[in-house]
């Protein structure tokens, strides 16, 4: 290793941006993150959200820059800013209209998931109780997301749909923020089987710093996420994996609240909080904010994992992955 | 010269499009169009008619590709291709949302017109009774597309606002589809102060073949057109000039009244036709389609214009600008 630090790269937050936050990444070395900017959006509402962060890249040209294309994190390192990237955790952006796809690859989105938490017109959602699998639509924006080169993101998505969405993709696909089940048997963290649909095809796993889906919640230590981080390379690869946050810094409780209702169920839905914690979790002392990544690639270090280990993971495999999974069909 | 026949770009065209007229662009030489794709659309309208010319990119790759930038002619030329950029002919598309400009841009357009005869939250149409000049809105709109490179097209508006936008705008703006009054004194047809305005600040104007915008009409004769040039050469300097033919191929006469009257009015306006002429008129018999751009080439050598001269009308000219004009502000 010479001495360019490894790349760190987050394949996803929902932060409430702000200055401070920007200026966090650029502290914490973070050279690239892929963003959420629609949960239940419609395609109005989401470009309102391309458009705010157009006035965020315009007002702090110096800390962030709007990431297309695996090259542009060289361009970040290179001028000491932060790229980032762009995804949706439902497919509402893209409304009924399978050309809305072209469209917001356009406008810079990489990554859509197809369900969020429900039954969607393209897939099923982790939180439903019977998955059919994917829809006859479904079918149709998984050929023009190959097409064009948005990548399919299963993390809300339920087990038959995610592992019927590996199979049909021509191209690999993502659960970007999820752990495994066998480590914390949350709901959202994925089964041997599902991960293995995803990253036996080249697909990547991100792990998710989420409090819900760690082992001891908030209190999880580092080092049991990172032994189940090497007992995951063990069994998957170590160049299938990367990092996934999932952080949600500064977010009021009622940016979750909305998450998890949006604007389809009149009534509370406590996701994986409860009624006696409804709100977002406190993050685990080791990983406040993005400062902390280094103590994750140190962390990985201590359970014995190889330095060309610990770069893939904290950075290099996403930036693969971007690379060959971001443009047209090849 | 050598042996390369000179660049041909057209500034304006709103066809049906259809395999037939990107077979007679190819058969033309026509290395780029600029193709209207908004007359009164909204702009979720307006993405519905990018995804329409997504589809013939896919469909019709040996024969037409997106233009973005001056360097897609070359690519397109290279591949015996033509190179299609979006333009809108009134502000519909952006709403009332500044924020959309640089969406837009973006997606693919470059060139708006900041009226469409009557007037717009930005400026004044050439068919009101009165010219306000450009409005506040206009003012901070005119910055933002100065901003991000989206041109300033100004054929249907009045000669206040016209002039007003020359002098506000801090790069040069267009005239894509008129020609002098003094030479045919139709409405749309600019005046020598309003086509100085433009040019002496680096803008373009681009003649239009439209029949009610030619000296005679659909007789017009090959000679009259093309001295026409000539004698703007002289007034304005051969390298502000261009070709916007204007030319609506194939379109239904519904489409004429489309045009008109949008959504804006209840009643029947005939524009620059008339209750005895509401359709449109029929072209002139030496300028048919994309296939004649070759006898109007001949037509200025004829009147003696330089080799020179001829290909900078032809399409070199509208090269540079679009050059120059379609990215962020240098």
């Amino acid at each position: 290793m010479d001495h360019i630090p490894p790349l760190r790269i987050d394949g996803l937050q929902y932060a409430n941006w702000s200055e401070k936050i920007f200026g966090q990444l650029r502290a914490g070395g973070v050279d690239a993150i892929h963003v959420t900017i629609a949960y239940h959006e419609s395609f109005r509402e989401t470009v309102l959200n391309f458009e705010r962060w157009n006035r965020w890249f315009e007002q702090y040209p110096d800390l962030i820059m709007k990431g297309l294309w695996a090259s542009d994190i060289d361009r970040a390192r290179t001028t000491g800013r932060t790229a980032v990237f762009f995804g949706f955790q439902n497919p509402s952006p893209m409304e009924d209209d399978i050309g809305l796809i072209e469209i917001l690859h356009t406008l810079g989105a990489r990554f859509m998931q197809l369900t969020y938490n429900n039954q969607s017109l393209l897939a099923t959602g982790c939180y439903e109780e019977y998955d059919a699998g994917i829809t006859r639509m479904g079918r149709q924006v998984i050929a023009e997301m190959n097409r064009v080169g948005l990548v399919i993101d299963m993390s809300h998505s339920g087990d038959r749909s995610t592992i019927e969405a590996a199979e049909m993709s021509t191209r690999p696909i993502t659960i970007t923020h999820a752990n495994p089940h066998a480590w914390h048997p949350a709901l959202r963290n994925k089964r041997d089987e599902v991960i293995r649909a995803v990253t036996s095809r080249g697909g990547m796993l991100g792990f998710s710093l989420y409090p819900h889906h760690l082992k001891g919640g908030t209190a999880c230590t580092l080092e049991s996420f990172c032994q189940m981080i090497a007992d995951a390379a063990a069994a998957y690869g170590a160049d299938r994996l990367g990092i996934g946050t999932d952080l949600c810094q500064d977010q009021p409780d009622s940016v979750v609240e909305w998450m998890r209702v949006g604007r389809w169920s009149k009534q509370i839905d406590y996701g994986e909080g409860s009624a006696a914690m409804p709100g977002f979790p406190p993050m685990p002392s080791w990983f406040q904010d993005n400062r902390d990544f280094g103590t994750i690639e140190q962390g990985l270090r201590d359970v014995g994992m190889t330095d060309h280990e610990v770069a893939g993971i904290m950075g290099g495999n996403w930036y693969r992955f971007f690379a060959e999974n971001f443009g047209g069909q090849p």
